[in-house]
């Protein structure tokens, strides 16, 4: 008990302990929540999960449910088997609320993560009822220190009428220290965001809130769930090879240093197995400006190679997180960790100069890019901060294997089934066959370059032949529109992109 | 000569005083020339005509040319009909140049406005080689002040080894004073742009160079070319009328004040309709925060309706031309004319908290906007602005009529043929026909608030037929692939999106 009194340190607020079941309790149907919790860090864990309880008891509830991103701590799951969402706002990353979200039995609203506080500051949506926030202590003053991300707190906690918080004790108190809070204000209303450097510290150490919206906090004592990265395996492998050639290149024509430039690389496999390829490098004295911060980036730090790593999320495998855990005190110099709307804000982005590496679902023969839709229409994830660092970093890459399914699916298609980043916002894209330099290009260049450097052999031809048949007919970007999704519907029909072999 | 003699403060620089032709003598074949001029305003005209007529005297000669925006005089059709064109970049809007483009002729990379100017200095284009551009005067300590427009002038510039400066006598000395010349610097090397506020001044009175990179100055007496713009229609001020209720409905919910927030309009009939609407209206102290000020603006000024704008260029019709330029003076302490960096940088967009109206080619129902591309494949003029601002601004609002040539095509359609800005970036649709308000809003809400307030009555029911189909396949997107194009096939080979009527 003493340990658990440590961790508020406002005596007023001492007084507002509750168990999780009451805290839900406050939430009516068709409530609006803001959740903190960015890719599986740090998340509200137990009065969601006393929420979907009365839902599973028979009581019929629905709600809108906002967070920073993906959730761990199965939130999404329950969530989406107890069927008490209405709509799910800007991400997500779970199986059961995929599936729920593509058969129209929720809705879900994909944004660029760095939309949904500025949109919530502007009463552009549903406003927040509750912020749920998962935070190590509340200071003496008030203030909220989150634990292992910051997503959208701040605006949820800013916005909403009423804060519930969970003490989670099982997240170490070291973490304090580690956040710089800084929120940008009302739009016309707003200074210059002073960052300036990767390691600058511009904000507060907490959330500060008006103590009476704090209606209850709850103690909880549950890790988050571990990340399910799988480890490089030969593809990705020379994904980052490509990559750390074409950087190589770059600093032959003297457009970058061994430094590069501050790395931002998205949540998954191929992006960590891309950074984790710098491990045995020349480069160094890198620093990070990222969303999510996963083992590559630690590994990175410990062989001296990061000297700076800023983001809103640590996401950690089991073993990463124990290490990282017991040894905190070590990196606390080296992290800063920032509400979502300043780790993807278009205006740091531009100004420290970004390399953005971000992975594809699909992209096409001039270099848009499809990161969320599969099939053009199913629902994988959402887009995330990709758009956010693509459209204002100083180098847009984006990464992904050539083929998928054992080679019935092309990465590599005439035209994308659905457009997330258009070629407007892509400067290089890398495979395990090599990488496309696309800067400076007009379409019709950009296809041999695409074509030759990054699609897999067994779609080389079929990709020549599309566009041969679309130059015929000319224009800007040369499409033969009837065409455009035959390889999808060829998918769909008979389960490879393969053109039909003859039948003799 | 005396008068010409005063548009030259500097002793030195009054030495460097050649013909047009001499100036274009100076650049060979496959260089890369950067060009002053936006939206047919303070364009460089003489040097680039002269280098028209090497090529019609038979002379093999390829250039590069950049430019901040579409050009007037006629540069492009001459640069275009001469064949002298390798690369283009990063708008046009000329008929003849156009159509060399779609045939191939010539290549186009369609940028960002915000884009070019980073990728320069970032070396991610083949450099400049000559800056041309158009002056009012040089001051006695080598600064250049432009004419009309800045657009990415104080890159080209910054950036190219030689200038040449065409000194337009036909270009009124009042204009020094209203440019805001403020570079960002290097990325990882900068400070926050310090603007916050629409009528700020950060910067200085022209663009500050190196005079020994200045090798020859043109005197050249040529207005702009008037801009081309068509007055108001029905349709055109129906649009205006929905959007003026839109903003009325944003007043009352609070979201908005009477001064609405910084406006930016788009070149265009539609887009200078829509600020035109704005005349009669109740709305007062409106600012405005745009690449371009068209007519519409200075009518808004002189109704004491705009307090103050800010743009990168400015284009008039003829009368309008006028009129402003003969009056300066009084507007001088309301307009400032700034870098196209600037005018759409992201961060001041964002920070502002803009109202952007852009006009889209079409749309689908989901709303993603083609800007671009007719039937997926021809250039029209490029995205322009559009991206920079409808990403950022507060209010992202495109605006088209629901059909064109007579009905035969429909402006929205079940799947976009080319896609520019994304189911992301767009917050309102307006056509003649209503306006549909997707913020917050899922793919699947969407659609009804699409078919039912934007589409034209002889579409609705071909849409509503197509969704339904593509509901039986489910996703968080439904599409029917195989017929997401049949609408612009049907155009290609009939000439009408129409359905067929059964034949009796």
């Amino acid at each position: 008990m003493e340990e658990k009194l440590k961790r508020i340190q406002n005596k007023e607020l001492g007084q507002k302990v509750v168990t999780a079941a009451e805290a839900a309790s406050w939430i009516k149907d068709g409530m609006t929540l803001g959740l903190s919790g960015f890719t599986r860090a740090g998340d509200a864990k137990a009065v969601p999960t006393a929420l979907v309880k009365r839902a599973e008891a028979g009581e019929s509830l629905k709600v809108n449910v906002y967070t920073g991103a993906s959730l761990g701590s199965n939130i999404d799951k329950l969530f989406a088997e107890a069927g008490i969402v209405n709509k799910r706002i800007p991400f997500q990353a779970e199986p059961s609320m995929r599936k729920a979200i593509n058969a129209g039995e929720h809705l879900f609203v994909d944004q660029h993560l760095s939309h949904t506080s500025e949109m919530l500051r502007g009463d552009a949506m549903e406003a927040v009822d509750y912020a749920i926030i998962e935070a190590i202590s509340v200071t003496e003053n008030g203030y909220i220190i989150p634990s292992t991300s910051v997503g959208n707190s701040v605006a949820f906690a800013e916005t909403a009428d009423n804060i519930i918080i969970e003490l989670n004790t099982a997240q170490p108190m070291e973490l304090e220290g580690m956040h710089d809070i800084y929120g940008p204000g009302k739009q016309g209303d707003r200074d210059p965001i002073p960052l300036k450097e990767v390691d600058q510290r511009i904000g507060k150490v907490g959330i500060q809130v008006d103590t009476d919206k704090i209606k209850g906090i709850v103690f909880t004592h549950q890790p988050d769930s571990a990340s399910t990265i799988v480890p490089p395996d030969e593809e990705t492998q020379q994904i980052a090879n490509h990559l750390l050639n074409f950087f190589r290149e770059e600093i032959q024509a003297g457009r970058l240093t061994e430094k590069l430039m501050p790395l931002q690389s998205g949540i998954g496999s191929v992006a960590n197995a891309v950074l984790h390829g710098m491990l045995d490098s020349e480069f160094k004295d890198l620093t990070v400006y990222s969303e999510v911060l996963q083992d590559a980036v630690f590994d990175l730090i410990d062989a001296g190679k990061v000297s700076f790593a800023s983001a809103c999320s640590i996401t950690l495998s089991e073993d990463k997180m124990k290490h990282v855990f017991s040894n905190l005190a070590e990196y606390q110099s080296k992290l800063v960790l920032r509400p979502q709307e300043i780790s993807n804000h278009p205006e740091i982005i531009r100004r420290l100069g970004l390399i953005a590496i971000n992975t594809a679902l699909e992209f096409d023969i001039y270099g848009n890019v499809n990161s969320t839709h599969v099939g053009g229409t199913k629902m994988m994830n959402g887009i995330g901060g990709s758009g956010d660092f693509a459209r204002n970093a100083r180098l847009g890459i984006f990464v992904t294997k050539s083929i998928a399914k054992n080679g019935d699916i092309s990465s590599i298609v005439p035209y994308v089934s659905h457009t997330d980043h258009t070629e407007h916002d892509v400067d290089v894209i890398v495979t395990e066959q090599g990488y496309a330099d696309l800067r400076g290009l007009a379409p019709r260049e950009r296809v041999p370059q695409i074509i030759e450097n990054c699609v897999h052999p067994l779609y080389k031809e079929a990709l020549w032949e599309y566009y041969q048949e679309a130059l015929e007919r000319g224009g800007q970007t040369p499409h033969v529109l009837e065409k455009a999704f035959s390889w999808h519907a060829n998918f769909r029909e008979h389960g490879t992109m393969l053109p039909a072999v003859p039948q003799v």
